[in-house]
């Protein structure tokens, strides 16, 4: 028997604020952070990894709380934890004492995320394969057991998220062959933060095409002027055959962002992003019929499957962007993809800050794989910073990812990372150069304790 | 010039869980909690009192949120910070890296309420006056400015509110000389907890009775042979003329709350409460369609404007029962107030917990003075615990608040409170008596660190 001994939770934060990397109408000073979770047991050759992204400050807030979440796992059985994955994630999401602080939002529901990414993480190693093929081997009914499908019942019940399952199973295998190919096409988003300079938004540019990619995509929503010209900027190096995307990351009210994309239609976006608050089901929904043909997307703060129930209820949203790190973990995840597939909705998950990259793309080849069955207007983001801190980095080549083949959830970072970024005491952050927004202001924080 | 020196935020925590208060479908378990701020100010006889209500486990990560939340505080004037109550909510509200974890949602919302409720007890204080009497001191242009209109042009205006607050000007003194003869009329939850015996439930009802409530609430959702029993018994003591309200506590999903509450309506309830998921707009609407004539009311755990703004718009609730520590605060709630009167639903907050009724018998008086004019439909939630640890208790008579009129918010808890139910330091918490399913488990999680 392997038993789960311990928990340790890591506040990791990278000074990405410094290069302006990252930054966009709403967040101008991000610092990439990671609530970093690791479960290690009485096997020395087996441990989970997982973590929940954020930009920084908070940080510490959701480490905590997935110290507290976690402490149930010390002491079990590994094999009784992974048997029954929809078990631990119920235990763990029941407590209700927790849940009063959301439920399922917020800084508890990210933390249940960092965890059970660890649990999942586990559940493939242990299995030794990459977590897509261990989903890739589940039975309709085992996936559906572990999906989290409460308060979804009006919108998708059990016997229909089975049959979705069903029609896709006999040709699972064809579909991993074609993406060990020719692997899972993406889109980047590096070129386009808006605190880069025209030059630099003009060469990044051109380096993405040249890299193979067909899709690029724009922070807007500061200033309109700016948005006009940096949209030309960008048709002009990509031209017109590849498709621009825009991201407003939530500045509007709903009218406000009508007349703004209306303005910017000429550019002939496939999408608008965040156009305004990601609760705002309604407000998606009628942005969408105004704006259209422009595509409505949204989800990176999409907060649980309740909410993703109702976009799709309310035809409020042309590209579902779910958050590996904000949602439940595959558990909840799972749910999403299901309603996805039934609603007839492509998932482009959000991907970039730190990590997300390495957990998305096991979830894109899976929905490929067992669910959609299509690759018909998907596309993976995918953002090219930090992955050298990750010991099994995703890969892209040719504006796809490569198939993940390392067992596990591709979570675990080297330690050398930890001990160089954790917050407040790693090297970077007490070496005298170290200097971001957040880091000041933490500092402060830290003092007044 | 007065500045603020310092906050101290304080983990309070009752053992509720011991007598089942507080007990039902979902929440067995609760001890009531606060992540309860003090500001202080280089006036000994000035400081702000404000909190946040939790039910136990997580209070910690409240505390911790708020402290840091209210930093940007310390050192500021006084007089700047009360003079424009609207650019300090807006600039706590606007750090973009505490944004992320929410946004304006769970834990980090949770503490910008506590944090924002200490700065309206403070400028209320300062001001000499109540908090109610404050707002209704103040002009509807003053009022519209202070309030967090973001995200919710679509459905209210700056000049719509302005217009709405104009029409009751004229008449708000004479609606303050009805309250200070009558009080605001309230209803109570203490006779109806999940956990409490057949024989206890009827003799609180008839307590209840006795004591001139017109409006009493019973937990359901547990056990539908228990719920109608219990519905029978509370019938056979208030009798018909009284109204009966029930309560689900979010353990339902949309079909199955259809068919339990239809169950039920042989008794004839005003409301079914938290039927289904808190953030399901669609799925209230879609409940409310079909148990007409029984209303449906929701809001205790409405996470922010954005939410009640769509259940307003999709016409999912007969009524707002919004949380005065769960919402930004003021600036926050008067936006719903706002939206509830121009899509003419009446607001009966949630209250009991720790302080809640404290807080809400404020906003009752001035939405009624101010915004609403009209007593119709509505009832605010009375539970009769906890009161005892308040300086400035309400006072309910006849099923009714009657208004508070010292300084402030009424959020202050006696000093000795705090030394007593402080956790785990507090007297309460170390004495050899102390247990509660929180307790336990809190002290092991504080023994893992």
């Amino acid at each position: 028997m392997t038993t789960i001994t311990g928990v340790a939770v890591h506040d990791v934060r990278f000074p990405t604020s410094v290069s302006a990397d990252g930054s966009d109408a709403m967040n101008k000073d991000a610092d990439y952070s990671a609530a970093y979770v690791v479960l290690s047991t009485d096997d020395p050759s087996l441990s989970g990894f997982g973590f929940t992204f954020t930009i920084g400050r908070g940080n510490d807030l959701c480490v905590e709380a997935a110290r507290q979440r976690a402490l149930p796992l010390i002491g079990r059985d590994v094999e009784e934890i992974i048997g029954d994955l929809g078990a631990v994630y119920r235990e763990l999401g029941a407590d209700s004492q927790f849940r009063w602080l959301g439920p399922e939002k917020g800084v508890i529901h990210l933390a249940l995320a960092a965890v059970m990414n660890a649990v999942w993480d586990l559940a493939a190693r242990r299995a030794g394969k990459p977590l897509w093929r261990l989903l890739a081997d589940m039975t309709p009914e085992q996936l559906v057991d572990v999906a989290d499908l409460k308060y979804l019942s009006d919108a998708l019940t059990r016997e229909e998220a089975i049959a979705i399952l069903r029609d896709a199973e006999p040709t699972r295998e064809d579909r991993i062959a074609e993406l060990e190919r020719a692997g899972y096409p993406c889109y980047t988003t590096s070129a386009g933060w808006l605190g880069y300079s025209d030059d630099k938004l003009r060469r990044l540019c051109q380096e993405a095409v040249d890299a193979g990619y067909k899709h690029i995509k724009l922070k807007v929503g500061a200033s309109l002027e700016d948005d006009i010209r940096r949209c030309r900027i960008a048709r002009e190096v990509i031209g017109w055959d590849a498709k621009l995307m825009i991201d407003a990351n939530q500045v509007w009210d709903v009218p406000e962002a009508i007349e703004w994309v209306q303005q910017l239609a000429q550019f002939q976006p496939l999408w608008i992003e965040e156009p305004t608050s990601p609760d705002d089901v309604l407000g998606h929904a009628a942005i969408r019929k105004a704006v259209h043909p422009i595509g409505v997307a949204t989800g990176e703060h999409g907060m649980n499957r309740v909410l993703f129930k109702q976009l799709f209820q309310a035809e409020a949203i042309d590209f579902c962007q779910l958050d590996s790190a904000r949602l439940g973990s595959v558990n909840e995840i799972l749910a999403v993809y299901l309603m996805a597939k039934k609603f007839d909705v492509p998932v482009c998950p959000h991907a970039g800050g730190v990590g997300l990259c390495e957990l998305v793309q096991h979830l894109s080849v899976f929905d490929y794989v067992a669910v959609s069955a299509t690759l018909e207007n998907r596309v993976t983001e995918f953002v090219d910073h930090l992955h050298e801190h990750f010991v099994d980095p995703c890969i892209v080549e040719d504006g796809a990812y490569r198939l993940p083949s390392a067992p596990g959830y591709s979570a675990e970072m080297y330690a050398e990372t930890i001990e160089t970024f954790r917050f407040p005491e790693g090297t970077y952050w007490q070496s005298e150069g170290a200097s971001s927004p957040a880091h000041e202001y933490a500092l402060v924080v830290g003092g007044e304790r």
